[in-house]
């Protein structure tokens, strides 16, 4: 459920964030661009400084507030989302985990709304922080039963603000989606990236895209994923009982040499992928890379740039190869499956070096 | 080890490519690039077609050649690498398993090599295919005990001129290292997107980046992969062994509350992600990303590039998120870490909406 409908002025702030984290402070960063006024607070003094001076806020010194953000690790969920319903805003927060931290929560809770923003690196810290971390996420809204309508508002407001897509789901719908597309691939990557820690380096030099794709979200921070997964240990727990059964299927059907067996898993895997929906929640539009070579000077992809505007074609992404040992650079231009061939040649007419 | 010191004269060509899919039809676009006369033969007659229409090579018709590259599925390697060298040339093959095939393979095995090219996509067939598709990236040539040393010189050669960096590894190396780096991560992206498939759409809403890096993979063809992976069966059942052992000590920490164990698996999962070497086998570099708002007008990405390369900032990588739905679209600069502050300021100095 996609909600486009909330008035984004109901946001009027002040708005305190808890919590100078990554999140905390992009969310800072979102709110002042938005024209709100944001204080910040953190138990690390040095946090809050840091996030001030990038512009996320005013260092919190006990102000009256509209709404507080809660951005701290999920351990430290319940309690401070208790305590920020003390000071009588409007709470909410963003944790991986909705249902836990909910149960620890006393005081007034109509007032609280759980939220939970798509969005985050592998890397932590204020100082990665971006105000457009959130543009076009879904940032899941999760109402409980007490909760009051207008609280509920401000925060689908609030995901607005960020540029976020709000996606309204119950705690429990939240904690089961969320084992599937993030706790899961998480440890499943970390059990890949594991395998990688004791292997010869020579071994290692045959890493292609493959295995950085799968692993890179692995390099998460330890403590933080731990906390993640130990608060929605249930769901976790589901998923990967029936992943030790499909593994032990594999091992079957391999150990027995059974084709139908391995294809069958495989299949499942694609249908999986096919799945998921496109980035903007719009369908997966099929695209197709162009490859140009372009000399490592400034101002070349400058002209490569202007050239592919020229030819009328949308660039959707792009990708740069950039190997310091070179002089010549590949630039992989992602276009809609049906411009690719016009692009190429308008692109060999002006001189470029492109290639299929 | 990375070999370096091969004449690329060597291969004078012509080369004949066995099987015009993705990486048959890669190999003879960037033989052609090379100066070589390239003949292509298929089972499939229109992938012959399709992949000389794309300037690839022309139909083989008997001719003799130099060396013959046969990119045949896995269960064909042997039959097909026999073949090939009962015509008297030099043979190597592309295919993803070396120990198999070469048990397989019979008649004058001195002139066999085998190769494997770390480079492909989830995508498959001529169309997909490109001359650039080797650059930069490993490409690990595998000589057995009777291998000669002028047919291991001239694949070798090949590899350089497809503009890849040749690793030399035995056949029996070789398959232990992508057994990690390349079958293990499929088959358990495979067993994540599973998890995928059954799930309702609104879950699926909150699918964010990780998920679909970590899957991406999961989307090639199952009968090519369980091919693969039936291949090297011994190397995949051993870690596939070994990942269950893990899955199942991080599901006794999990039940059992212990935030160690489960802090555990993911800590060497950050140490495995760690072990991966940089893209082009050097160091990786610490990078950040600048965030810049850009109107969706043609002429703005040529602009922005211009803009960026005035202010002497290396770009090393470009990701653009383009909602259909809006006016301005967001674009990521990667740059150094200790350049994108300076980068910052100079685009913003130039008028452009910088986000950090």
């Amino acid at each position: 459920m996609t909600v486009r409908d909330v008035p984004a002025a109901l946001l009027t702030g002040p708005v305190h964030v808890v919590g100078a984290g990554l999140l905390g402070t992009s969310i800072g960063l979102a709110c002042r661009r938005g024209g709100l006024s944001v204080y910040l607070s953190d138990v690390q003094d040095d946090h809050v400084r840091t996030a001030s001076g990038l512009g996320a806020g005013d260092p919190y010194d006990g102000q009256p507030v509209q709404l507080v953000v809660v951005a701290v690790p999920p351990d430290h969920l319940g309690a401070e989302i208790t305590a920020a319903l003390a000071s009588g805003s409007v709470v909410t927060d963003v944790g991986s985990v909705k249902s836990q931290p909910l149960r620890e929560v006393t005081g007034d809770r109509s007032r609280y709304v759980g939220g939970h923003p798509m969005a985050g690196s592998e890397q932590s810290g204020p100082l990665a922080a971006t105000a457009v971390l959130f543009d076009g996420r879904p940032w899941a809204v999760t109402p409980h039963a007490e909760s009051d309508p207008a609280a509920l508002a401000l925060v689908i407001a609030l995901a607005e603000l960020c540029g976020a897509v709000p996606v309204l789901l119950t705690p429990e719908e939240h904690d089961r989606a969320v084992a599937r597309t993030s706790h899961l691939p998480h440890l499943l990557a970390a059990l890949v990236a594991g395998r990688l820690a004791e292997a010869p380096e020579k071994h290692l030099a045959l890493s292609g895209q493959g295995v950085r794709d799968v692993t890179r979200i692995a390099a998460g921070d330890p403590q933080l994923w731990q906390q993640i997964v130990s608060a929605n240990a249930a769901a976790v727990l589901e998923l990967l009982g029936e992943v030790r059964g499909e593994l032990d299927t594999l091992i079957g059907a391999m150990g027995a040499g059974s084709r139908e067996g391995v294809v069958a898993v495989l299949e499942q895997g694609v249908t999986g992928t096919r799945a998921i929906p496109g980035k903007h929640g719009g369908p997966v539009t099929p695209m197709r890379p162009v490859f140009v070579s372009v000399p490592d000077h400034p101002g070349e992809l400058a002209r490569l740039f202007f050239d592919a505007g020229a030819s009328e074609v949308n660039i959707e992404d792009v990708h740069i190869d950039h190997d310091p040992g070179r002089p010549v650079g590949l630039v992989e231009l992602l276009v809609a499956e049906d411009r690719a061939e016009h692009l190429l040649g308008s692109l060999e007419a002006r001189g470029w070096t492109v290639h299929r």
